[in-house]
């Protein structure tokens, strides 16, 4: 499995991945699934993938040679000439459509799926940043600011967190903080994410020197992320009014008048009810 | 889909569960998934059921008359004379295969899955609290110290609160808050979970006299909750330290050194660099 997040901010852009690979539980690797393609001042590309491992480093790999006819009749479109994410991600889809054709019967032969999600995200000089969703057929959706995240593999441990904490205006800092957090959730429930991880920001407009660092178990700041924020979690939670079940006065009352439970079944025995 | 949590606490156990049912999202009803069965002052006995509503239906009806042969050759065990709860779960297990038998076969040809679990929980005068869950086969497991709380449906936007915050000796009102959280959260990120809810809680030893009510919309506690739990999630988070990326002091440094980004590949054009 895998769990790779990005997110599109007013301010730039963050990606975390993890790096774990598993066939099964006792076949595990680790393996980045995180390629960036940048020429500084002119395009910074960064792709995150999630699926069957040979089918995405195929893809990985071919990107940065595959091209596409130019609809002018010029130079055939690559993701080094691209002029918009857009053909960048048109590119991309292509490209899982060619490794699908090369790879997709075999597999399909043996049994495996052709399984693959890509998160891709860049700037390209002249261009705002933009961020696309590829799917395993090679079509794909783009990032807006109603929802201005993408996850793939094992999304949904660390969703909640994210819904929660993450709008276009959020800063850089918090953001990439907000994925780390959602990143902690999920490898706490599943096995097949885990670290190092990888993460990516990017600044809207500087085309390259985004900040790339990787984590790992001894990283001081996920060391003080995982250990920070499940305390403070808890010390909210005492916080909050707890439900009360006697009559007493309060804000909140949990027990209102319902005819849910009224219409008991007669049974034989009659001290006995269901409800 | 379904959402429920039961969860075993050395003061008692919480259930609660969601009424959502759907087949598509253009067809959506709403129907109880949990049920009690009780004597007061001899036994207590609750069930949530998630999966096929036909089958968990049928499962929740037949339980109350399926019995099983005494192993002692006395009278036919059922859930109204078991004297244990584990007998109270084979009994279960036994009318999920009953349906199985019955329904299964006209399920799988219609190209329906026989999908059913159930989360059982209670108490009979003379032993201890248990829960257990049961699956679709009739197999099942028990809660037990290091794992109190089961989940069925769609459990995993919901886990990571329950896994920081659920432990045994947790209050039952603090679980009750806790679950319904998790339910929250749940139902922030999958339309298919719905209100009202259902929450029960039993206190130990009491065999009857549980807390039972119906929430949905209007009730002022979960709104509380709602609202509350967001906010102050914000402010913990806004409170953690956000990475750093400058080379400033910190007591907790992101960047480290690491290898993991230094063979970056030759490509043709040497301002490109793919990392």
């Amino acid at each position: 499995m895998t769990y790779c997040v990005g997110i599109r901010l007013n301010a730039g852009m963050v990606f975390v991945s993890d790096s774990r690979t598993n066939a099964g539980l006792d076949q595990i690797g680790t393996f980045r699934k995180m390629i960036v393609y940048e020429r500084p001042g002119d395009r910074f590309i960064a792709m995150l993938s999630a699926g069957n491992l040979s089918v995405s480093q195929s893809i990985r790999e071919l990107l940065q040679v595959e091209s596409l006819p130019s609809e002018a009749g010029g130079e055939p479109l690559t993701i080094w000439n691209a002029t918009s994410m857009f053909d960048v991600a048109r590119l991309l889809g292509a490209t899982v459509r060619r490794v699908q054709i090369d790879d997709g019967p075999a597999l399909q032969k043996a049994g495996v799926e052709f399984n693959a999600s890509m998160i891709l995200g860049g700037q390209i000089r002249g261009e705002a940043m933009r961020m696309f969703l590829v799917y395993a057929a090679g079509n794909f959706i783009e990032a807006t600011r109603e929802t201005c995240y993408f996850q793939i593999g094992e999304s949904k441990y660390g969703k909640p967190v994210l819904d929660r904490l993450i709008v276009p205006t959020t800063t850089l800092a918090a953001a990439a903080k907000g994925a780390l957090v959602s990143m902690d959730s999920t490898m706490k429930a599943n096995l097949s994410v885990g670290l190092p991880l990888d993460l990516l920001v990017y600044r809207d407009g500087s085309l390259a020197n985004s900040e790339l660092v990787c984590i790992d178990e001894q990283n001081p700041y996920f060391q003080m992320i995982r250990s920070t924020w499940g305390q403070r979690l808890r010390e909210v939670f005492d916080g909050m009014d707890d439900p009360r079940w006697d009559d007493g006065e309060t804000m909140h009352p949990l027990r209102t008048a319902s005819t849910r439970y009224e219409s008991l079944r007669k049974i034989a025995n009659p001290t006995d009810r269901i409800v």
